[in-house]
Order: structure tokens, then C-alpha cells, then sequence
């Protein structure tokens, strides 16, 4: 027997509309009784892999120890693994998806891959009569058995943790004084999250000009919203240790017209 | 004393912005603080009977045993009967909800209704300052005391099943070599379900002719998404056991332009 | 120690897109296991304190016994206090969130503040990289930590309840034979929730003369939705004993174009 779990975090872009999340749920307690589900969120931009990736990274670190069950799968029916990975010392977090990358970044976060199986094993499945809910006939019942102490490698065959697919991590560039960023994510509040940390801006000054698309600003950095006055951006680390774009108590990506992907320089102020 | 459950599965259109699906989670907690309750889904459209009526359909083989609390009540404080309706073998899930074509389907589904009551003993019930919330008053604590073993028959006056609202399923026609069908539903991926399984479909071969609102389109039968080229439209056994009109990596209902209810005939090619 | 709790009421306007709320219920899981959280809503419009504040209103008096957790916080990192405010006879609901008028009409409902404290132990608090997420870092683990048994008194320094910011109660107001309202909801189905009851309208019959942004309408009371024509708008005590305008079965917000806030004159039919 494997370790038990009692937590399965649960991340998808299936929405809220369908029955899809509700319906792992309830596979998951029927196989799993003692098992609560965290919801972290299933309002993933469907088929957003990038955008769940990302997701993940953010929570990992405060999910509870346990099973991370992930599902954005655009190639559901297509070939793409489906995989079960062991993370952190000891393997002490098991994190089931599809092998598309959207679990790399998490897996990092925590020590990086250790033990990994592909899910192949189909008496840990539900028989499925088409082959597109792979969350519920694949991934949910692997995330619960392994709560019930199934061993990892009763799911399939060991995989390569090296053969997993890697996240695409938008790098920062420096080009002489200029930073050349890009927008991990708007929050609902309209903050707009780059790719760059404080030590990423160490040669900057308090003033820094952005430029986008065409289009020219000055931020001010500062260490709270309330540094800031009305309608002044400012710059900021947020609460995820990155700089953020932001308006105090005003939504900065509105303000700005930028979303997610849309790339943004850093400078110092001319003259 | 009744038989005690663990599990309420809870579906609405009470969505996620007003707080209706809270208070009842609250509600069921106070009556029954042992129950988990699984959220099948609340943004069922409002007061849209049909779609609530067909998630619960598609559901409700993966749901956990005991209660399902259906509340999709264009009717409430309009005179249609509040119900509890025993269904499957020996009773083992119990559904709760207005008697309006909701609860219908998902009885069939497993096994067809058994004993049933009108939810009337107010005994059970919440005293309500007006007349309009009858999943916070009604159903919901009738839900969480049949999960603390009152008896079925304590809540109302028995019910004959054959009294019940029937669904509203929609039949297809087979006319000529031609076969009207309808949109049961479109997912959040834009997967197009139909109201025909792959039985209906013997008498065709790998190719069909889809017409629908003066539209004319070919798609191809296939068992995977794989199988399908950029934009080819595919029709495939849906992992529902249905038939469904899908793209790969695309939503089809967009590119078809079709939503739940609209009718589709399939047809051989022509010459 | 405290008395311990099992559940936690759980109202934030985090929307269900980012992982916000489930980071929150993360956090909990790891401090305290053992407690169930109740998501009230997450859908509070971003900022709102206003339709945060009467939501937990409407809620309270249904929530299950413990620690209610509300975070709508447009102040967050600009020196509004963090609080726990215990309420209710023996202090048996604790309510913790920010101290800007958001807790305190439920506070109210539930018998008024007893022992309130600021939240600044930061032993019971996460570290934080950046100012901006206290529902993660601050309100979450003070909610747990209550749970686990922690004093109150442990968690920071006692806040008279006298200066806790009061929460902005919209009163009606009569004017010679007219009573000039408020809407204080528009719910998912279209009623308008008035901030007038029954008692109010004492003085009116059954017909009542609704002026609002330059229209007149005329309304019917009644006592429930079957006691209205097609088309027909009426006037009725809704689920939480308060006045309502309503179609049957249809949207009267959208009928009369009116949102939360609006103002609207009742009077009596002229002539």
C-alpha cells in the first residue's frame, strides 16, 4: 500500500456551467468517501493550457498536502499521455493530468518530478463509452485511488520524469537598459502580473516609463497601493513576489488595454 | 428511522452570484453537519427546466449514493407540487425537487421512481417570511433530514408515481433515409450532443450530410478527435454514449452556429 | 482556549476565475483540517462592499454555527483595520474580515459586536511576499486559527466595538402619502428587493403607483407569484421579509431597466 491522501486540489477549465467538475467530484467521493475536494478553480480559459499552467504555479505552494488532480486538456483523444508524478521530498505530493505541460511549472515549484507512470492500468478507470471525459473516466479515479493508498506505479508504467513535457516559462530580457517583459495575468482587479521580479529592477530608479503597443506611461514604484494617488500606476511587488502593474482601487489592465501574453518594456525615464 | 446518507448532490439555477446556493449549503449544514454536499452545478439557466432536467441525466449515473437535490422551479408559489421520490433498487437514491420534468429523466435513468411524497409537513421545513425560496425552506432541509434517517413518509402525504411530471425528452425521426435529430446540448468546448446514439446510425456510412437552418455541411464519422483534420467537422460517440458533432481543438457550435434545441438532420451524401 | 468550530462561512468577491478562493480554502485545510468550509459566494461584484455587506445580511441568519469569513476589501494595503469581531449571545458566531462596514449589518442581525480584536499577531498569519492578498495571508489563517481553538485575544489587540466602521444602511423615507425606497438587490431572476417591509406600507392598498428615472408603472400587491396575470407587475413580501417588485416568471429588473441602488417612489394610485 501506498501513502493515503485526505486532500485532492482540483483545478480545470471546465466551467461552472456543466455538470463536468460536479460529476469528477461525485466519481471522486464514490471511489474516495474520506477524500475533500479543494476546488482551486475550474474557469481556466478553456483549453488554456499557458493560463493553467500559470494558475497552478501561483497555489501550489498553499495547497494542502495530497493529490493535485489538473485537467486543460486540448488533446484529450489525440495521444497525449496521461500521467501521475511525484513531487517534493519523499514524493509527498502526487500531481495527476494530462502530460501537456500544464503540470511542470507546479511540479518545479515543489522539488521537482520524482517517480512518474503513465495512466494506462484500466482497472483504475471507468469504462467510458466515447472517448472525450477523460477527467472523469481518467484522471479522477487515479486522483482517488491514489488517495486510497493505491500504489503509484499500480496506475501504469513508470515514465522518464525527464520525458515530461516542460512548461513554457515566458522568460524577461534585458536589452541594454531596457526590460523586456511580458504579462503573466491579469487578476480579476485588473493588476497586471509580469514576468519579472525585484531583483529584475534593481538598476531602476523609483520612476519607470512602460511601453506597449505604441503607447508610453510612467509608473512610480512603491511598497503599498496607498502610496499611490488617484490615477497614478504604480509598480509593485504583489503578493505572488512579482512585479505588478497597478491603480489603487482601479483595474490597471482597463487603464492600460493589455491582457495576458501582450508584451511590455521596462525603461528608464528619458532625459 | 430511514436509512442515513453521507452524500447530497446538489444541481440549480441559483448561479454564483446570489448567495442561494450558499444558504442552502448552510442550511443542510445545520440539519445535517454530517452530510458532504457535491455541487453538480448551479448555473443551470434560469428557470430553464429542459437543460437542468438533462444535466441531472447526464449526471446522475456518477453521482454518490443518496440524495440529489434538483431546484430549477420556474413554478415556485405557483401551485406545482414540492416532492421526495425514491428511485432504483430498494430505494437507494432519493430525489428531491418541484414535480415539474426536472427530477424525471435522471428517476428513469436508474431504475424509475419507487415510493414517493409531497413535501408538506412543515415540521420539516423552515418557517419562510415570504413565499419565493423554497430551496432554503423546503427543499433543502427535506434533503438534509431524509440524510439523518427520517423516514420518507414523515415529510407529506404519499404520492403516486404515476402522478409524476413527466420530462420532455425529445425523440428523433428517422424519415426516408434521413434523420431528424436535435441538439440536446452544447458543452463549454462547443461539442455539439444530439439526441441519437450510434444504433441510429447503422444504415450510414463514414460520411454524413448535416443540414440545419439552410446549412449544408459534410462531416466524417470518427472514434477519436485525432482522427480529424484542422476544421474537418467529425461526429463521434460522445463520452455520454451520444452522438455528437465536434471539431478538434475548436468549438463546433460556433462554427455551426447551433444552440441546445435547434433541430439537425444527417443524411447519406447526396449522389 | 477557545471554543472550537467546524465550519467556516466563506464570502469574498473573488470571482471563481482566479484561484483567490481557493488558495483561501487551501490555507485552511492546512491549519485546520477538521473544518468544512461553506462557500457563500465568491461573485460579490469586485470592490462592492455595498452588495457584500447586504449579501451576508441576507445569509446570516442561515449560516451554520463558527467563524464567518468575508473579504471585500478595496482598501486592502491602505490602513483600513483587519478584524475579528465576535457576535451573538456567548460570542458564538466570530466575524473576520476588514473593518470598512462590510461585517457590520450581519454583525447586527445576529445581536451586535461583543470582544473584537485587530488582527496583527503575525503568528497566526503567513508570510507575505508583497501587501496585496490578506484573504490568504491574514483573514483565511485567522479564521482557521479561531477554529483550532485559538483565543480571540491571541490574535491581536482589542478594538473597541463602539469604533468598528458602521455599515451603510440605505433608509427609506416617507413623504406625505409617497415612501421613497431604495433597491437594494436585483436578483439572479429579475425582483428588485426594496429597503422597505411590509409594516411600511401599511398605508397603501392594493394598487401601488411605482415612479422611478421619470416612468410610472402600477403594481399589484399580492402574496404570491400565481396571483399575477401575464405581464402583470406585483408587489410581495419576498423570502426575506422584505418588499419585492415582481413578474411571474420573468425578469422585472429588466421590465423596468432599474440595478441595486437605483431610488424608486412608491404612492399611492392617483386620482
Amino acid at each position: 500500500m501506498g501513502r493515503r491522501h485526505e486532500t485532492i486540489s482540483f483545478l480545470s477549465d471546465y466551467g461552472a456551467v456543466d455538470e463536468f467538475a460536479g460529476v469528477v467530484r461525485s466519481v471522486i467521493r464514490c471511489i474516495a468517501p474520506h477524500v475533500t475536494v479543494i476546488d482551486v478553480s475550474h474557469e481556466v480559459p478553456a483549453h488554456d493550457v499557458r493560463a493553467g499552467s500559470l494558475t497552478l504555479v501561483r497555489a501550489v505552494q498553499y495547497l494542502a498536502p495530497g493529490v493535485v488532480l489538473a485537467v486543460v486538456d486540448p488533446g484529450v483523444g489525440t495521444g497525449r499521455r496521461a500521467v501521475a508524478v511525484e513531487a517534493g521530498e519523499d514524493g509527498e505530493a502526487v500531481f495527476v493530468g494530462p502530460d501537456n505541460g500544464l503540470l511542470a511549472g507546479a511540479v518545479s515549484m515543489v522539488g521537482g518530478a520524482g517517480r512518474a507512470v503513465e495512466l494506462t492500468n484500466d482497472a483504475y478507470q471507468l469504462p467510458a463509452p466515447g472517448p472525450t471525459f477523460a477527467g472523469r473516466d481518467i484522471f479522477g479515479p487515479a486522483a482517488a485511488h491514489l488517495c486510497n493508498g493505491v500504489e503509484l506505479t499500480d496506475l501504469g508504467p513508470p515514465v522518464d520524469p525527464l520525458s515530461l513535457r516542460p512548461g513554457l516559462i515566458p522568460l524577461s530580457r534585458q536589452e541594454g537598459q531596457k526590460l523586456e517583459t511580458e504579462v503573466l495575468w491579469v487578476d480579476r482587479f485588473g493588476n497586471i502580473q509580469l514576468n519579472v521580479g525585484p531583483d529584475d529592477l534593481e538598476s531602476f530608479d523609483d520612476r519607470v516609463t512602460l511601453r506597449w503597443s505604441g503607447n508610453v506611461r510612467s509608473a512610480l514604484r512603491v511598497d503599498a497601493y496607498q502610496d499611490l494617488g488617484p490615477g497614478q500606476l504604480g509598480l509593485l511587488v504583489d503578493s505572488y513576489g512579482l512585479m505588478a502593474v497597478v491603480l489603487e482601487q482601479a483595474p490597471a489592465a482597463d487603464e492600460l488595454g493589455v491582457k495576458a501574453g501582450d508584451a511590455l518594456t521596462l525603461e528608464p525615464p528619458s532625459g
